[in-house]
């Protein structure tokens, strides 16, 4: 993946269980979403600054195996589409020592202006769509290599 | 759907678009479908004392339109599938005075043992097929009936 | 107390000791600090209309037994001071059923404008401050004659 | 403080103030406290696996200033009682650039066996004893050199 960062399962995030309720890995794909970007340059902070929101449309998970307390986690993600007003990552979890697959997944985010309005991102804010479009073609890039490569 | 209740939007469950953050409806689906099965007779805690857990295999969530803080929300969900050892459902959640849709979800639920490994539904818990059987029958017969009226 | 609500423990609320873990207590208090005054004709939403904000100053809860997963519970709270731009309340969570107290609380809130500075509400919201001194007043009262009934 | 560990506010974590809800400072309380634990080799998780659980017997936290979305915290806990059956610690949340005061905070834990009765935990679990003692001391000596310099 594109982009890959460490997290420690938190006793609140726990269910009863005794694994990560299923909930707090669509929070986890947010963290790595807006860690990802802020390491590109662009916190989320400053990118509302200019105005522009970036509400999700649309997620989906798939829970392989569970992740447990005190683990840690690698949540890795990459760009796999880019819109006039929208974008697409995929996500993966892991155990960070093993690389056991715990979750897939995958979302949907619009730009849109503070009403929530969608945005056409090229003119509302040129900036973040110029690094949104280096990360999505950097993606496309590492993904048509790593088919070649096969 | 075959089944709605109402939740109240938590201070806590915004976020700084003072909107509700998108995980949280992940959590209103568990809510709804917990609360459904507990009101055929089947409380979750009753289910996991015959030593059968439910753990979600998949999950996903089409954002239409913002819920905000302070709103009554109607969240409904019917069956659409009932495996040997996992079962569907679909969800709504919408503005309970306007009928406004704001999120559409679907998951799917493995049954397992309290090591997490699958079981047949059937003989690990009968009462708990019986229930989910009737339940997803309903669901089907519904739906054919608002199909044959269209 | 003066107020009382019911809520449902839900499953994302437990942790893995399989008791609600401990931070959803101070989750409770808000919920029950809302719904009290929304009763009394002012939901937070009116307030916030207004401009006037209200941020938590202090809580503090003693843990005494667990509440667990599925359980109703009875949430209660009172007012205690009301200050030129704060007011205090306490709670108590117990078993909805058996009564069994599960945690007792205390919170402190300012009045304050959307800069999260204080303001003196009698000035600034009268309404507000109409309805949350009759709410002081009627808790006095009602202390006051349990401890003569005493 | 004894020990300090640095947090990113996340979006989740904040409520439509656009400031953290300030039921999470009581999970950045945990945090730092199971992270200062287990930088001394006791990670929870081998406790609990020693059959010693650690509920929360009280909590309190005064809001000095609120922490913004992305803002980078350093959480900071000290030892402030060591008793039979029970343990205390001292917190605080600041800015980890300006160091401005966010939070102040206090909790006390029980040491209980499975069944959440308390144990004296020098009998249950003499390591978990032996490190909780000599992390007091810690505590109280620095404290005893920070009052003589001044």
């Amino acid at each position: 993946m594109q982009y890959e960062m460490k997290w420690r399962v938190q006793y609140y995030e726990t269910d009863r269980m005794g694994i990560v309720h299923h909930s707090n890995y669509i929070r986890y794909f947010e963290t790595a979403r807006t860690e990802f970007i802020r390491k590109e340059g662009l916190p989320y902070e400053t990118i509302e600054e200019m105005g522009v929101l970036i509400p999700v449309l649309a997620v989906s998970a798939e829970y392989k195996t569970p992740a447990v307390y005190d683990e840690i986690l690698s949540i890795s993600c990459r760009f796999t589409k880019l819109g006039y007003a929208s974008f697409e990552l995929e996500y993966e979890v892991r155990n960070d020592e093993t690389g056991e697959l715990h979750v897939r997944g995958w979302s949907k985010q619009a730009f849109t202006d503070e009403t929530l309005k969608p945005v056409a991102i090229r003119k509302a804010a040129p900036v973040v769509h110029e690094v949104f479009s280096r990360l999505y073609k950097e993606s496309q890039e590492k993904a048509g290599k790593q088919q070649s490569d096969e």
